[in-house]
């Protein structure tokens, strides 16, 4: 098989902020799939807010993208030549195919979707790696209990959208903060938040904490931290004594936002709180994937959770889309559609 | 009966460190014992660091103590006179007389003591709250496993001592870290520590993180956090993923001590390592008090557990002995003795 394939490489290293000179378009040849491999042409890739942190070098949880590499991402496609007895060509699967138009894959690194039960889009976020963070984190980490508060950013986001609705499940008062009165109106009335602040309203971490008070009269008991920054300063004085704080990211720091929040006054609220703060990447948690699709995914057939998607068209431009997700300017989980 | 009392008050705040005009010695009448009371005569008090947090205003785990108030402390001493049938004149207790020769405490606030079972001491230190703190912070939070890394500072001060000690039992890597040479020598010597470095001994907290990283080759999946500061910027960049970090004081940032350490580190190391982080205070914890005193009582009986008591003379002296301890003078658990 012979043919051209596209991909987004990682063409520098932002200095702070990302912009469109940090990636690059290449026209490559078509990989041949080796032994137990297939090849996979991509329909749906996700752009999700890791992926601003893989942009910088530097020890993570996971190795950066090196300059002249692929972007990582997820993304659901067709099996186009397959070289593994456990899929066929029209196949679908779901893998890290990265910012491409193809990809070669391990067949045991894939999975394998039926296009009937649900939208392929959702593997990429409501039963996807964004929906199963959210249910991890507030399963694992936050331990919710009836009539407890739980406050969560980015309330309409794919993560943040689906902690509220599992908390409310759950019997808990539902606080979120979003940017623009638009996303505040959806988290209420289409999530079902209690509340929803946005935190444009606001000029400080102190008038957000204000506000947020108002809204959270018996304290704060979960924080589901994804944003850090400005919500986590707004946040952390109102923790109830034995709060939880998991913590799957910190968008608003990934390009080095300045903070009045020290070290020292993070440590005396963990201590005299005794919170319970836990960092943690779904990648590592894949072993309940099957727990999570069995609850969440009746749920999101049956109508009891909403998703929202925000879908852009072209690999092309998946950079600037990118970008504006960091900037809030996407509605719901942020896809980009390439055929 | 009457009959004249002394005690320490909180004569003043501190602005940062303390100092000995912070704290006022009284004599007053001796109060006493209403309907289920009992009135104690004090034999011997605990220093404990946590104290140097009552003396600041501020919401904290437990309210201040407020001017002119007594200091907070736990103490063993001898029913004088008792207003309950479950405590005759003669018999032992422990319970928060504060700094004071004697005090009135509900019987039911107060726990007998039976002298011939254990030093009377050891009800303060290896067998009471130090000791118990180590014991359920390491259990409920660290977590340990066989083969892992544990640092731990205030090597040879009651709490780290136990940690040291209960680790290498489970069979970790232990790496103190205390102020000089002889107390390094002592957690290596009597504590049984792998290691245990000065950290008067390196100017920086680069300096004492290389020191430490030679010492602990396999990286730290335990830091049991009792002191804050240097200490802490030394260890978070070693930390392993998936690492636990229980925090029980911060002595380093209770006066106010400067940091480079940033929020947005440590909250990038929770997330990017996947930190365990929780912060308790003993208090809360003592349904778990029976289940410590069982396995940590023969062990100190046995001499499998090791432990080294300070003790001062007389009540006038516990503030200068205070004072002394939070800059890391004594050796052992700190004790006043009262008679």
């Amino acid at each position: 098989m012979t043919g051209q394939m596209q991909r987004i490489v990682l063409a520098s290293r932002p200095d702070a902020q990302a912009s469109e000179e940090n990636f690059r378009l290449e026209s490559v040849s078509l990989p041949q799939p080796s032994e137990g491999e297939v090849l996979v042409k991509v329909h749906y890739m996700s752009l999700d807010p890791y992926m601003r942190g893989r942009m910088n070098a530097g020890k993570s949880y996971a190795p950066p993208v090196e300059i002249g590499e692929t972007m990582t991402a997820g993304g659901v496609g067709e099996v186009f030549a397959s070289n593994s007895p456990d899929f066929q060509p029209g196949d679908f699967a779901l893998g890290m195919f990265g910012w491409a138009s193809h990809a070669c894959a391990k067949a045991s690194d894939i999975r394998k979707l039926e296009p009937g039960l649900a939208p392929l889009t959702t593997a990429l976020g409501v039963l996807g790696m964004p929906g199963f963070t959210a249910w991890h984190g507030l399963d694992a980490y936050g331990r919710p209990q009836a009539g407890e508060t739980l406050v969560v950013a980015a309330a309409t986001g794919p993560v943040g959208s689906m902690v509220g609705q599992l908390a409310k499940q759950k019997g808990l008062r539902v606080v979120g903060i979003a940017g623009g009165p638009d996303k505040c109106k959806l988290a209420v009335e289409t999530f079902g938040f209690d509340a929803c602040l946005d935190h444009r309203a606001y000029d400080s971490s102190e008038a957000l904490r204000e506000a947020l008070a108002a809204e959270c009269p018996d304290g704060i008991d979960i924080y589901y931290e994804n944003v850090g920054g400005k919500v986590l300063e707004a946040v952390l004085p109102l923790m109830n004594s034995f709060g939880r704080i998991p913590v799957c990211g910190m968008i608003a720091w990934y390009e080095g936002a300045q903070t009045s929040l020290t070290a020292p006054a993070i440590w005396r609220d963990v201590l005299v709180k005794f919170l319970s703060v836990n960092g943690f990447i779904i990648f590592n948690h894949y072993h309940r994937y099957g727990d999570f699709l069995r609850e969440a995914g009746p749920m999101v057939a049956s109508g009891s959770i909403k998703y929202l998607e925000d879908i852009a068209e072209g690999l092309e431009n998946a950079p600037k889309t990118f970008l504006s997700m960091l900037q809030g300017g996407n509605t719901g989980k942020q896809i980009v559609k390439l055929v």
